[in-house]
């Protein structure tokens, strides 16, 4: 498969050119870097491991599973199905944990926000009083007592039993959809419970059911998407204005060697949203030039990045996003970073080579980040926030000074504009707050239906973005709008298909409503996390016309998934009940009464379903043909 | 290692004869088998699986490292030290999932009970005022009121955050070694909430240093033991009464096919607990004898059966505990088995083709258990246990019929004593409710020192509970008491350690104390959620002295570790400050950074520290030099 796709690509590791270029340098000078790790590892994969047939959880292990020999079972017993899925729900729970980590920062953030102890302010008032009056909180109080009454409600629902309301998902989920919910053992207990309860039931000799297990990922999606994803983004609309469309720029050429650079890499905006703030100042791009250098910026990397780009402008301190996590590697090698300020993932953990030569300080600003060759750890604490943006000011200067002049910089002249910014709100507000313009462009066929993309960036199914690239092409020239978000949505902004001029490449009557609306074929809602704001869209969609979400025209596809949240997102789409294209192949494939489940069988539970497959061309054919198949069912042509 | 043990061991598969004499049945049977699984799955184990050196958690992967090659690193950049270490952080992450699961499930049946919900009765009041003061509840309430409070907060303090205090550990730990923890960056929150930062961080590309991992595991055990394991167990004393010392029946012998037998599997006792009580009713056993049974029986198997071995006595109705998790399979083909009834683990997932061949119900009573060809499902509610045991009766009743005269029973004529139900405040009543007869026979050099034995069963080093019992043998001939809690307790307590006879075996000055208090020389102190039990009455002993841990002569050994749970209890007793011993060796071998952090340089920063080794002599040999050393420091010979 990926052997045929890089053929293709002749070569090439990924499709952005300024992550090629890189990759000169990088090897030229050595360096270790994950586009060679990876023809590596190649060499050496194990054909058990790839198949979900081996397990490593106790010391009567590892087992493998062998059909054609004697070993049909691990020593405990489990069949090839259960070790499969136990696996698969393991992964489920990393990115459930990880969400809901990220939650749990959020809202202690605006409640501590709304304590004073923050820098930050409430800045979407309106937003905030909305979740409340859905929540059942009294909107008609002083402003930050009623954000420590959300902050406390919205913690407390990450972790609520089975005996008691799960009100986010009352709030949010699809009228039709809790219904099917409730009758398939699906609907939701709070993250952390259920989190819980998968954690004990992958335990040796707990739960030996692929089926059962399957349940439980399900569930487990459902609770992750409702009490923490979007739980987490609508907080911090909050705190920090919701997405409103503009125009940004992208790609590795942002970076200026003469600034003191600080990037911030991974998936949460605290510190970068307070030292964006912080860094108009004129007293700190003073400091910075006092060092030498033309000012201090602060550049976006991977969901950071993107988290920012959503909320802020463009304006000579915040210089937009370097690209997805594939390029951060490239990002360090152009000699031009100063700090790079981490929490949650992805922060590879090889980067200290790269630090050392090319002269980066590395900071951890989270409890759960650390790599070798850590320079320094600041656990995130709302109240502290002030004085971490200080230290990294700091930190940034010094860095600077040692940086500039010694490390020759190699930055690649390639950047790109994109459109970021798409929100449910947003969407409706070009819309005239209504959805029936939206459903007259689906009914008349110009939209013939959309598609929802929430995506990291893989090597396993050809090069960077390649995969995620080509299929958005495909969907679009078919009519079909993307709404994206995630690293695979970084990609497709550096790729410029979030920008006005990939109007052209859109099927004509995409490229009609695009046009009148001045919208991009493809809207960038966000990272990852936002894969529940998205999911906000189809469900005023689906409740709108009062149908069930898997009557709609649409699908969900993961071209390029790589880590563990991204398969927590995957199984909420199917619990959802959305058709949900997943490449590469999970590790599933030796259990196949587990491979029928989860791409057949499961539609007669939720509705939703798996879709594999790795050819952009072939798979844009399906989900059109998915989308055709709903159009019909509603009666559209 | 595992084969020169087994040749000294003669081809055996188990230490005990019971489980030899049914093997020879399953195998005339054709049935599948853990322990032929196990040299089965021997010749197709993989060796980077054993070291730690493959991951399977990405799409990027799998990947292997393999130092010699060009492949030292994972695609993300990942080395040895860290995936070995994240691999085994995700074993203490299900340990402590499983834990807190098991607390989580005490604390509503506490409060459900105290709501009148349940057929449970609070039996020990002392103990639930003492808990309440401890704790900060009015012990002058009344008692189902106090029930509810201390229900709520020890449910509140498995969730509490960083800014919030641990009250457990402020409780429960020795005092010294809380001013170390805090100062290492160890004092932890509650354990789902240390979960979540866990499991967060074991996400790809999130912490990849070994050391901040191993550290994370540590704080993670402490919250276990304090906020899940002790709170669990004290309430377990309050609903079924703090354990005392009396006789027990063990081993397979105890099972008679003509009565209708009802086996408890898991680790809970809700159900368990219920029956014992509910089957003491006439009515009850005539409807057993309506059905051409003798009567109604309750059998223990497991940890479960241990918790109720505690706690109730032998009365014909109860009869005792068949043995641990690999005398499963063993005792379900006695054919005398009519409902297993099963929660949490080890319930193992092939035993449907016993269920099947042999007769037996099997039956789930809780909600994250499943096995393949499971018949009922009922999860668990602690107002529902009425009803959930009438259905178990029902369904013995039902199978009886269908097995008794219709399969051929047979069971070894193994019975043996056992003494079990030790506990802090058992040990405390035997020395006259003071800790100073035990510290003088320290000081006189009568008892060396104290072992604790928490454990599972394993074949990866040898026969079932071959070095468990071995070690222990060679323990008790040094002087050295042991304290036992697990899976391993039962192979002890089957193997004839836990009676008086076995005083005859002890060194002479274990064997004068012993016979002098008539207590064995291997103290039966639960199951493997009681590790935090045993550290009790080593706290008390430490504050006692005024000394900190690492100053008695005292040591941890889970000489056949099979399962997570095992290992959170592990990393619990290094971060305890315990010298604790290991076997099987954890995959971990292939971090050599990560062995000596584990081995050598906690020492610097808990005081305890893990140590290998899979022959019992040698093993033996280590402990007590590490005891003697300690009673050198201590100024005692």
């Amino acid at each position: 498969m990926s052997e045929t796709i890089l053929e293709k690509t002749e070569g090439r590791v990924s499709y952005h050119d300024s992550v090629e270029e890189m990759l000169v340098r990088i090897r030229e000078d050595g360096m270790s870097n994950v586009f060679d790790r990876y023809a590596a590892q190649e060499k050496i994969r194990c054909k058990f491991c790839l198949q979900g047939l081996s397990c490593q959880q106790c010391s009567q292990g590892p087992c493998r599973i062998n059909e054609k020999g004697e070993q049909d079972k691990g020593v405990c017993g489990i069949g090839p199905d259960a070790m499969a899925m136990r696996k698969l729900l393991l992964q489920n729970i990393m990115g459930a944990g990880t969400y809901s980590h990220h939650a749990y920062e959020a809202y202690r953030t605006l409640k501590a926000t709304g304590e004073g102890k923050t820098p930050f302010k409430i800045k979407d008032v309106a937003k905030l009083k909305w979740m409340c009056e859905k929540l059942g909180i009294d909107a008609n109080q002083e402003v930050n007592q009623m954000a420590i009454q959300l902050a406390d409600l919205l913690e407390n629902q990450q972790r609520v039993g089975v005996e008691e309301p799960n009100l986010m998902v009352e709030a949010f989920a699809p009228k039709k959809r809790k219904e099917v919910w409730r009758n398939t053992n699906l609907y939701p207990a709070g993250t952390m419970h259920e989190e819980q309860n998968c954690v004990a039931s992958c335990l040796t000799n707990v739960d030996g059911n692929y089926a059962s297990l399957a349940i439980k990922a399900l569930r487990l999606g459902l609770a992750t998407i409702y009490n923490s994803q979007i739980g987490l983004e609508m907080v911090q609309d909050i705190l920090f204005g919701t997405p409103q469309p503009h125009e940004v720029d992208v790609d590795l050429g942002i970076m200026d060697p003469d600034y003191v650079n600080i990037v911030f890499n991974g998936h949460q905006p605290w510190a970068g949203a307070a030292l964006i703030e912080k860094a108009q100042a004129s007293e700190v791009q003073q400091q910075a030039k006092a060092a030498g250098a033309k000012g201090l910026r602060v550049v976006g990397s991977i969901e950071t990045g993107q988290e920012l780009l959503q909320r802020f402008k463009m304006d000579g301190v915040f210089v937009g996003l370097m690209g997805n996590w594939l390029a951060i590697e490239p990002l360090l090698a152009t000699g031009t970073v100063d700090v790079i300020a981490m929490e949650e993932n992805c922060s590879p953990p090889a980067i200290d080579m790269y630090a050392e030569k090319y002269q980066a300080t590395l900071v951890a600003i989270s409890t759960i980040i650390d790599i070798p060759g850590l320079q320094h750890k600041i656990p995130y604490d709302p109240s502290e926030v002030d004085k971490m943006v200080d230290t990294l000011i700091e930190l940034g200067i010094e860095n600077f000074k040692k940086r500039h002049g010694k490390i020759k910089p190699m930055v690649p002249q390639k950047t790109t504009k994109a459109i970021a910014g798409f929100s449910t709100e947003a969407v409706l507000g070009a819309l005239g707050n209504k959805l029936d313009p939206l459903v007259e462009v689906i009914v008349a066929g110009k939209i013939k239906g959309v598609v929802a993309l929430a995506n990291c960036s893989t090597l396993r199914n050809g090069p960077h973005d390649w995969n995620t690239v080509n299929l958005t092409k495909e969907l679009i020239k078919k009519d079909i709008l993307v709404v994206a978000g995630g690293c695979g949505n970084h990609g497709l902004e550096v790729a410029g298909l979030c920008n006005l001029d990939a109007i052209n490449i859109a099927g004509p009557g995409l490229k009609e409503v695009c046009g009148a609306l001045k919208i991009p074929p493809v809207l960038s809602f966000g990272t990852c996390t936002d894969t529940g704001r998205i999911s906000m869209l189809v469900s005023a969609l689906a409740d709108h016309l009062d149908v069930d979400v898997p009557q709609l025209p649409i699908a969900v596809t993961a071209p390029e998934w790589m880590e563990q949240k991204a398969t927590i997102d995957g199984v909420f789409a199917v619990a959802y009940g959305a058709y949900t294209h997943l490449s590469p192949t999970p590790f599933v494939t030796g259990g196949l009464q587990l491979v029928k489940l989860l791409t057949e069988d499961v539609e007669g539970i939720t509705g939703g379903k798996i879709a594999l497959g790795d050819d952009p061309v072939e798979v844009a054919n399906n989900i059109e043909a998915h989308i055709n198949l709903k159009r019909k069912g509603l009666g559209l042509n």
